[in-house]
């Protein structure tokens, strides 16, 4: 943009156009945008920037982000406690929280192996998710019965499956994965919700 | 999106998405990338959003947006003083500069006349813009030689033009007009630098 532009108006374009999806002309008209509105509605946008990076941590045993420890999901005594449904990242547990298609315990892996990208299994909340199927009751039985893997129908998100399903296997847990309703090679949170619900019925053991 | 969310992150997304041109799905998208930020990014963004309403004002002779009055463009003694660009809006303003093709002063009138959405000529900046006209030097000689109506293509950007083309003639300013390679019923800020630079050249007598 232009030289001319005061520098608070240039700084803050700059920076709204380096977020993800976000063009120099979105930057240019967010930064307009904020000029004409309300002073109290922009501080609380950056009242609420700083609460989410002061407040939210990750939840010790599923991974995701909460605001306590552990999270609301986790420690609701209404949730299936002995299925754990296995997502790649935070946005893929919304996408299936928000249609309201499981009730049982997540577990986000933080991304998916990717051997060639250098991530391997010590790179995800493999090591955490296996020591969740193994913790028992007071008489040592099994507290998870099933997980549910539901990373995405890319090669990556298959071979993470694949490599998940054996480990687990040894552990005695039912291993299931959404079914192939999926259309290939997307991100989870870009499904509607539709096509995710029949993936959630379909799901067979793997 | 889920009522299990963390309410800050709940907060940040709802926020998000009351901005112009985000849902729901790319709030949660940007709220999710703030929280992968490194702590600084997102306090710096929040930094220059307060900055920007704490320090930007309305310019008194341009009514562009500026930190300080008058502004880095109508104290710029290299612009040519005595043509005055007339836009709708900030942005308008903005698309015609970062294109580099005018080095005179501008006029920001605020919108354009509509009559049917209750828009009078009070309710923009035109009282102002005759002012600058009439402003002359020690002499009493006029200082501005030609006003150039660059407001969009659109019927109401045209009447506005109509409109002021008869104030300014009665006050014996040269009245110009972006060419009409603009493409019709467009806002001006939309129109990429190539056909702008052709309006450019193109203008003529109004």
């Amino acid at each position: 943009m232009s030289k001319n532009n005061p520098p608070a108006l240039e700084d803050l374009i700059g920076r709204l156009s380096r977020l993800p999806g976000l063009g120099r002309k979105t930057a240019t008209r967010l930064a307009l945008f904020f000029l004409r509105q309300p002073g109290e509605d922009v501080q609380g946008l950056a009242r609420a920037l700083l609460e989410v990076k002061n407040k939210i941590r990750f939840c010790s045993l599923c991974h995701n982000f909460t605001d306590r420890d552990p999270c609301s999901r986790c420690s609701d005594p209404h949730r299936d406690q002995g299925v754990i449904c296995v997502v790649e990242t935070p946005a893929d547990l919304l996408a299936i929280d928000s249609a309201g298609l499981f009730s049982g315990l997540y577990h986000v892996l933080g991304g998916v192996l990717a051997p060639l990208a250098g991530v391997g299994p010590d790179d995800l909340k493999i090591d955490e998710l296996l020591k969740r199927v193994e913790a028992g009751d007071a008489e040592r039985r099994p507290l998870i019965r099933e997980v549910l893997l539901a990373t995405g129908s890319s090669p990556e998100g298959e071979s993470t499956a694949v490599y998940l399903s054996a480990r687990l296997r040894e552990r005695g847990v039912t291993v299931t994965r959404l079914a192939r309703g999926l259309p290939s090679g997307v991100d989870l949170e870009y499904v509607d919700s539709a096509t995710l619900k029949q993936s959630f019925e379909y799901r067979r053991e793997f």
